[in-house]
């Protein structure tokens, strides 16, 4: 399968509804996208996409705050029933003109908000996207998968839950940490640097672009202008490259090894103190997340009952992030071959 | 005065910052910053800041939410009273050790919460930094400063109030719309671009670096890597380089015709479907903004009520940010010769 150059783990969707506006229809139709996050996160997290997308497509977007989730009113101990963390994508859809049909895009927790849409209001919805989405299905418990998916998530370093109802009885919400949100959210995010001279610009390991390299730095040859940090890597190797001809570092992702020696340039460029790096998706998100209700795994399979009648008619995308660290591929995986979607494709 | 470059209206700050912290003590000494939101924003306002500070300065930073901001679970109709607003500050300042003390900075309407600390906590707090801040003082009533930034804002398109308690009554909320956000505070912000090739950039007014300029781009020799839009500006001039130097455009504001001549090359660019531009920060913004309770301004008086022996024993830096255009300069420099503070820096 193919496979493309993470920007940030946001940033990939581009190419997912690039994709899913191409394949469903002419090239012409305007489409509406609504797109669901992820539990803790919010309507935010999809602002770039949001942004590029009502710039370039002409395409409606509308991104929407889950309960508890975002600029949401509700605080996650007052939704303690799964119906109401989905309400408002259930809202939402209600209110849609009977002849609007929408394209529902779920990034992983968000499958749930999007499958309860499928079965609830098929005739409303183009085709669903599964982001690295939870997806269960008529043949494929929702218990089942929220089981799995929150045992993934809160058996990691980073994540810790809280005992609202007391220390004897279940944890009532989890929240995500910077650690986790670090090492398993925003891995793959863009290291933004900014230099003394005020200038702005992104450290990408997959992609850099330069005319001179150095061994810490890599710079066009005005130094008061935008500077780039210079990842010297080539054809898989990494060198000193002298000559004047951009790097095209685009179809090279970093193995360990070569992510050791980046990481020591980014020291010596730290100890320098001419420039600041930051993952600033991960600042914002640390600002951002709020705590995810732990609903009761009976209450999501009674919430969460799909059928082949309705759920099963609308057309289904699956897109396995194979960067994606929040859940592993194995189990994206088995509910692929579990619930099979009418296409899959791998980014 | 000192005109620096703007890259956001948030990343100025970074200077802000920089600049308190080798003011006010050795350059080696360990400071926490607090940061203080102004209307309708949140915490989030300042990650960009906060998270090139933590990696750069060893400087602890902590970015508070005010009351029905950012993720305050309060609603904005649940505060009418200002004490109610300002209190997560409060009820910080009052957490923190007898011995500490921190360098708050208020931004906007954030200088009231840091107004209403110097008052209540001086001891605890080694400097105040007003960035463009709403300033009252011993000699400066806060009603008089609130009415008038209020009007300032209320008068401008693309702010809305709302009328929770009837038509007849004074309006309770004010919300910062898209349009308004646009136009009076990210109307500095960077638009970045994606290209085709998924590559990843900024396009600043003030600062442009490529080795070869077209009349819509400019680009590295291989198209495939990152590619930079090209702003043929140089040493003042509008004109189509061709040599390979880079252009240094950071001494440049462009002047209202070359600003025209930039927008019919971004059109064009947006024309060739190549590139899609985009306003990230706004359209952050637009996810994330919460409304603002309409306080009485006797309401305010009462809650800001300043001393010469308390909140004047605290030293009080004042940032003009000379672009700042959500209040106007008249009225910065109105507080600033009413209640002059220690010392004024523009940027």
């Amino acid at each position: 399968m193919e496979r493309s150059n993470f920007l940030t783990s946001l940033a990939v969707l581009i190419l997912v509804l690039a994709y899913a506006s191409a394949t469903l229809s002419g090239p012409k139709a305007k489409k509406h996208f609504v797109l669901v996050h992820t539990a803790g996160h919010g309507a935010w997290s999809w602002y770039k996409i949001v942004a590029l997308m009502r710039r370039s497509s002409g395409h409606n977007v509308t991104a929407l705050n889950l309960g508890a989730s975002g600029t949401n009113p509700k605080q996650a101990l007052e939704i303690p029933h799964f119906s109401d963390y989905l309400s408002p994508l259930m809202e939402f859809m209600t209110s849609l003109p009977a002849d609007e049909k929408v394209v529902l895009v779920g990034h992983s927790f968000g499958g749930f908000a999007v499958s309860k849409a499928m079965e609830t209001f098929p005739e409303k919805i183009s085709a669903a996207v599964f982001l690295s989405g939870l997806m269960p299905g008529p043949t494929l418990n929702a218990s089942t998968v929220y089981t799995e998916a929150i045992n993934a998530v809160i058996t990691q370093p980073g994540t810790r839950v809280t005992y609202n109802t007391g220390l004897t009885n279940p944890p009532t919400t989890i929240i995500l940490g910077p650690r986790y949100l670090a090492t398993n959210v925003y891995q793959l995010s863009p290291i933004e640097f900014y230099s003394s001279t005020s200038s702005v610009g992104k450290f990408d390991l997959n992609s850099s672009s330069c005319s001179e390299v150095s061994f810490t730095t890599c710079h066009t040859k005005n130094g008061t202008g935008s500077i780039h940090i210079g990842l010297p890597i080539h054809n898989g190797s990494l060198d000193k490259r002298k000559d004047q001809a951009p790097i095209d570092a685009t179809q090279i992702i970093p193995n360990d090894e070569k992510k050791d020696v980046l990481n020591k340039r980014k020291q010596l460029l730290l100890e320098e103190n001419n420039f600041v790096l930051a993952v600033m998706d991960l600042a914002l998100a640390t600002t951002l997340v709020r705590p995810f209700y732990l609903y009761r795994s009976e209450d999501v399979s009674k919430e969460i009952v799909l059928s082949t009648k309705r759920y099963g008619s609308v057309r289904r995308v699956f897109i396995v992030a194979a960067e994606n660290k929040a859940l592993n591929r194995e189990f994206l995986q088995l509910m692929i071959e579990k619930n099979p979607p009418n296409e899959v494709k791998e980014i």
